[in-house]
């Protein structure tokens, strides 16, 4: 509690006040953030942003695993420091060039490579693991200073290697099983850990460390993370297990996977409704998150043409009604309402609401 | 309120339910609309488009103008017809030929053109005054079915008339001057009035006319409505002004306008604010409405490129902040966070709402 009022402090002494001439702190917060999300960290009136910052984006074909590996690395970090107590500050201790040297092959001029040497093992061509790593630091009021109190990393592994074999080559795809996938995350993470303690700044700090497998390139759903290790020392926790699933629906015909068939039914009544709208066809997609067996939450897409602004605000109006009454309740769920260009309208209810809100984006 | 109470009735009872084998009522709305909206009219399960469909899209260049003139006349016909009592239905009178026919030029085919003859009056090109025109129906229950109450019509007026002399020729302007406009528009109204009365559904039933004065097709903003005549009978009553400008902000340095200084330095204060927030530049832009020389909303787009989804979470917290204390209170804002593909995060406060409320748009 006193922590959280020290981060209000801040938030609220600071902001917008760049001209201070006082030299005591100039560190600043985001804002008063929402209940369940962290602040973040401005210095001298600017973002704080990542020693690394760029690496993970360049590293993804798939904005869909971009997303999901950094929203999923902060759900991570909000199991182990709490959003009242904590402040969070883009990745301050691993360089660009660390990163890039550490996702790299490990050959004699890169020693610090965390992926294997080029050539086969038993037969087999050795597959680039590590897409990617993502660091994201915790931090404390310290008197006039924040303080950091423990860091998260996130590493990206591939389920699907794509490479080529000649430069300007056709790129080919080696599938990487979970089992591979696991055994070499863990690996990679004892070594990320150990060459972590030996920074000054976190020999002591709580270190989480927590594996995320990539959904493949043309996938309309990102990964997910399968599992994380909090530690104090310099070897490896045991590991926390994650059961999270991703889901696109609706589901092709094909498609034998394990989505509760209630949970299917509901959006294939939604859409339905939603699709008899208009005499022209609307598109609707959605991504959906199990955690342990459970719909968590989803994402939905609506599109289709319109030709006024009035239809715009009614289908938002009528969206808003299908989906308090045909979506499944107790989860957040939100609903983008696309024209082929631009994002129309929007509907939404967020974790803990049991209504949707609605806005149309209008325009003088 | 026993309108109201009907309207209720009439979204609770049908929605959904297609396959009632009942043939009292086959209408039914778009859902519990939020307050001091319109619900909008479905029948047989489908939503009930204008018989004029897309005509107005199709004439216009501007989507400003597209949006602004659809969303600018349901405003008047809020002045009219309260949305406590009246449901929204698409116009159902004006076909697409006919609105097709009155907008073209007076000719011997076309006896019905609103626009005059090719040639010159006075030694001036006769433009093309009229764009385009828009009718919106206002309905009540009538036992198990809806009646008409009263119809509004737009009537979308070029300020600039762009026009061809040849087929594949360049694009000439004409300007025309607010006088003129008004007084083509009022005449405009007067034979639409009458046309209108012609029709045995419209005899006797209120016709709201109202006349439009369309943006530049280069213009950021959309244009604004000049005036509205209320009608009972078959000649015009008196005209009642509107005293309503959009601006685009930041204001060009060249600018003249009249945009109220202090709106302009507290949208310049929270431009700069939201500008030093990353290294990489962000841009601010904004429509600005005034009615009766106050500030009356505000529609602000904020474009940058983010490298992490925490960044855009960040962001978002921080536009929240300042918005709120640099941005005028009391008025609905939207803000728009986009990176140079998509809608990354959107901030808003909706009229009578006191703090903003925020949404980032997430994937699994």
């Amino acid at each position: 509690m006193a922590l959280m009022a020290c981060t209000m402090i801040l938030a609220s002494c600071s902001f917008g006040s760049k001209s201070k001439s006082s030299s005591s702190s100039n560190y600043t917060t985001t804002g008063s953030a929402a209940s369940g999300t962290y602040q973040g960290v401005i210095k001298n009136g600017r973002y704080r942003t990542s020693k690394s910052r760029g690496v993970t984006a360049a590293q993804n074909q798939n904005t869909f695993n971009l997303k999901s590996f950094e929203s999923g690395l902060t759900d991570i970090s909000k199991k182990v420091f709490s959003t009242k107590s904590y402040v969070f500050q883009e990745g301050q201790y691993l360089s660009k060039s660390t990163v890039t040297n550490w996702l790299g092959r490990k050959t004699k001029s890169n020693a610090s490579g965390l992926n294997p040497k080029k050539g086969k093992t038993n037969g087999t061509r050795n597959p680039t693991y590590i897409q990617t790593i993502e660091e994201q630091d915790y931090m404390t009021q310290d008197g006039d200073n924040l303080k950091l109190h423990g860091i998260t990393i996130g590493i990206g592994l591939n389920s699907v290697d794509y490479y080529k074999k000649t430069t300007d080559g056709p790129t080919y795809q080696q599938k990487i099983s979970d089992a591979e996938l696991k055994a070499y995350g863990q690996q990679a993470a004892q070594k990320v850990l150990k060459r972590l303690r030996q920074k000054k700044a976190l020999k002591n700090v709580p270190i989480v460390i927590a594996l995320y497998k990539q959904a493949a390139n043309d996938s309309l759903v990102g990964g997910t993370y399968i599992e994380y290790n909090v530690n104090k020392g310099d070897s490896l926790s045991s590991w926390k297990t994650l059961n999270i699933k991703n889901k696109v629906l609706p589901k092709s015909s094909e498609s034998t996977s394990s989505t509760s068939s209630d949970d299917n039914d509901s959006f294939d009544n939604f859409k339905t409704q939603v699709q008899t709208f208009f005499p022209n066809l609307s598109g609707v997609t959605a991504q959906a998150q199990y955690k342990d067996g459970t719909l968590s939450g989803m994402h939905i897409t609506v599109t289709t043409q319109f030709y006024s602004e009035t239809e715009i605000t009614s289908f938002t109006q009528y969206i808003s009604t299908a989906a308090q009454k045909y979506l499944p309740s107790g989860i957040p769920i939100d609903i983008k309402i696309q024209s082929s260009t631009d994002m129309q309208a929007f509907v939404y209810r967020d974790s803990g609401q049991k209504k949707f809100s609605s806005h149309v984006f209008d325009s003088y």
